[in-house]
């Protein structure tokens, strides 16, 4: 064992060299900072007036690359409750690799100008989201895998989030601001597509920690207020312009509120031993964020965010009492950190809404903020149903993808 | 007693369903997004543009609703020091309530519009001022109530505070910027009230846990920190008008560096077994960040806010040794979390600072900083005494509100 | 011992009273709020606008004042994972006092006019990175002084340090926005020497304990998630103009991502025992940050900023390692948190590379950029070499200035 373990110790050392060394040429040869970020040149060399009129108005996200680590690692520290210590250090490995890695084949797919990718506060953003529907799909596999799969799933699950990205949002032109498609549907089954491949018969035994956090509630505490804090932000980092932002801020406190409200009213009901845990609660925080992903920046009245959130926050609870046993023994799925609860479901749910509210986008509804919401049925170039269409079409090619992926990747 | 504990389970999620439930109703019948969040339509639909200019620059405090739920939560993990596990899960639940509830009670009296209330950014920091007194006046009862009466206290509470500042604000005239009256004297004496009726004899025994944190000093360290992160933006998050916000900043800065200089003078005399405790540090910032929490926009020199928080830092501990063993015996109060010492004094301290430079507020010494500070004096309709004489009255008007509150609530 | 602790302790006090009550009669002789904060009186009353003008667009900075204190103490919690609890108490009596002092001692070489020192945003950033510098001076020797002593080195400190900074800013025109030098080069070693001369042989068995963490990982943890978030805007807070901002946040996003892989390539093979420590993370992270300092804004294309960071992340291993054991051998200092490795190496290492690329910069590589980030080459007047050997020059001064400084206080 200790041969072995030295072993592979030295393969990850070594996998860690060269992933390093390929993305530095990598990104000597290809990465160049934005002239954006220096407005003054801009109207000299490149034609980047036309970029800056594709990302919408840029200066206003200057700010939100200040933001960009928050994002990623205040996802991380979210998920730390459910962690053991040694976890932590691999998590910050994944996260280390995959913002270099998703910058690169992001810039590949969206920047690409020239035969130079340009980087910039936009790109730090994308790459964070990347980020985050990575370290979604290990919570479903995590200590189950050593660090060199660890590796290679993230290398892997960058790229198939990017061409999904890619497709649901230039392609077919769906609206997902908050990513509950892209981020929490495409990561969580991604991830327990790849739990299913590695299913190992006599890990079963360790089955039984699943939901228990083996720490004290320390994490999940400072876990829980991280969401809060910071989670609002992230949702609304991509809305289109500006204006739009608020709303989508406000939709999400709104959601976190009302899940947070029924998880106390399914908790002492379901669990006898009447003891509240703060992981449940942050589970909820996190679906009540899922749910409003994708209609965060739609939804017209405070109200319809907290129907969500309270449907969303029941989620986890039922998921894990009746959901998770029936999916373990009969699709031998291991869901490590309950991700199918927690983001799938949530995701999904988040999903229907959106196509709902596609569906009756009306200008009478939304006024001047049609054409920021939905520019494409702004311009009369597509109806309101057939928005609704390919947002709800956005779910299965999600799925389907996520899936496809998971399978290969394991 | 189990069956017991079953039934006030039901009952605590029965009336956590009933109170989302009533929640969203009212939110479906009254609530709509301000229009204010879309500048293009304010000028054509509704006469938004005279609401923008009673509330002073709105574009500016946009930000600030990324920093509303920091304030709360930065506030919960300022007292998570002191609480045990089980209760901070209660405290999740009292914010993700109390915002809900305040926004709905402030938006009748202050964003009330044509039968609806418009929320937007403004509305939730105004929320969020609400939740924080609540967490305080919890702070006072801590570990002697249960969920379902905590739930109630909040219900009250939230509606008292916002008649309490509507009196102070609108009325009145008083300005208090960082809610040194409105958020910390008044949540101290409310939640004082309610534990002197709540008073039960029998549990003087758990009296001497008082001032001993239960936890290690971790929680404490990390509310410290994030008092000092966070809470200058809470202070300045009302203050006039964008130009007056880096004095309220700064001086509270220079409060709570001369505070925690204040605990270093003291502890060491006053303990003799010499070891430095976070919570007491703790104590010390949150006593300089509270008194100038009115004085704040007002101090013209920063050896002004030194002083202020040199005084204050010495009161917790003062209060500590000397005050709250006779209030205990004397007036039967049980401050489980020494909310009248951290709070309520300093606050008071801070009333009569304000009540001071408001005295003392002449065109010479703020130059054109007067008309932000103090508009209707500025406009000569209100002598500087006549302010001085109000911003006293606040004081007496919040203690009188703040007991018969709290009598009317235990 | 008890007498003696009981006395040390009255002493403790009575020296907190007395820095206390000098800052408040200097700051109430000295320091004003700067008229800058009100843009409407700048021009009326004071030659403000020559001083907007020196210090570049103040606008943009008015917000980096709510990031000061964020810095200071995002900084503190990077060291706790390394500090006993009782030390964190000292850690912020520091900070307090040092925020104070800071703001005294630059205001009288930065601020002064007309017999007064003018504060606002900027001298809140100023005191901040003062506070830093100190902080890291203190990692060297804690644990064997008592808080007395820490006082008396903080005064010093702060002072040797605004005269260091002084020189190499203002006098040789040296760019180190980030501080690779002013903070962790100059920090380091000033550390360093005051722990050499309090060498006391007899403490040799405590050394074993350097570099193991008494805490569980929960502190590194948390710390490294700081760093991430918050180091960007601080190594960017000081940069010219908005403008290079981004490049300065992105590339140090970048370095501390390589380093953190730099690490998982070193630990696997140095360290047998295969457990990843979080402090060893933080460690190489904090690394990444120091060597972009001065780098940071002058770097055009980001794989420069992934070599640099993997070049400074191996550096804390290898020096815990090999170094570390030579240094406190020969020179017979003792670097309580490994202060060296972290922060003195990986700062001449960044002072290097700023060297370089000022070598480098010409009008072809930065374009409109170059009189942003060296606006004496820009203007003419002084050719890119020059610039360049200025920039090599200031890493002697520094170090010079750090030992003398440290011989003076030990």
């Amino acid at each position: 064992m200790s041969e072995h373990a030295a072993a592979s110790r030295v393969q990850l050392s070594g996998l860690c060299f060269l992933l390093q060394i390929l993305t530095i040429i990598l990104f000597a040869v290809f990465v160049r900072y934005s002239p954006e970020s220096s407005p003054s040149l801009c109207s000299q060399q490149l034609n980047c007036s036309r970029r800056n009129q594709d990302l919408g108005l840029q200066h206003p996200r200057f700010r939100d690359v200040h933001l960009q680590a928050l994002l990623g690692f205040g996802f991380l520290v979210a998920f730390v409750g459910r962690y053991r210590p040694g976890s932590v250090a691999i998590s910050i490995l994944v996260v280390a690799f995959s913002i270099q890695w998703a910058v690169l084949i992001q810039g590949f797919l969206h920047f690409f100008l020239n035969g130079k990718i340009y980087v910039g506060a936009q790109s730090m953003v994308s790459a964070d989201f990347c980020t985050a529907t990575v370290l979604i799909s290990t919570g479903a596999i995590r200590g189950r895998v050593n660090p060199i799969q660890m590796l290679l799933l993230t290398l892997l699950g960058v790229t198939l989030f990017t061409i999904n990205e890619y497709i649901l949002l230039s392609l077919m032109g769906v609206r997902d601001s908050g990513g509950s498609l892209t981020v929490h549907t495409f990561g969580a089954y991604f991830g327990l597509m790849v739990s299913r491949i590695l299913h190992q018969p006599h890990m079963d035994k360790r089955k039984e920690q699943q939901d228990t956090g083996h720490h004290p509630d320390v994490f999940a505490v400072v876990g829980t207020i991280y969401l809060w804090i910071f989670w609002p932000s992230f949702t609304s980092a991509t809305t289109a312009r500006g204006n739009t932002e608020p709303w989508a801020v406000l939709n999400t406190y709104f959601s976190m509120a009302a899940s947070t409200l029924a998880t106390f009213v399914l908790l002492p009901i379901l669990h006898e031993e009447g003891t509240l845990r703060m992981v449940q609660i942050q589970d909820a925080t996190l679906a009540g964020a899922a749910v409003v992903g994708m209609a965060g920046e739609m939804l017209v009245a405070p109200f319809g965010a907290l129907i969500a959130g309270f449907l969303a926050g029941l989620i986890p609870l039922l998921g894990f009492r009746f959901l998770t046993p029936v999916l373990s023994s009969r699709l031998k799925t291991q869901d490590t950190c309950g991700v199918h609860n927690v983001h799938g479901l949530p995701g999904i749910l988040g999903a229907f809404l959106g196509t709902l509210l596609a569906a009756l986008a009306t200008a009478d509804a939304y006024g001047g903020r049609l054409e920021l919401v939905f520019p494409l049925v702004a311009e009369g170039s597509r109806a309101p149903t057939d928005q609704a269409l390919n947002q709800l079409c956005a779910l299965p090619v999600t799925l389907l993808l996520a899936t496809l992926g998971g399978c290969l990747t394991g």
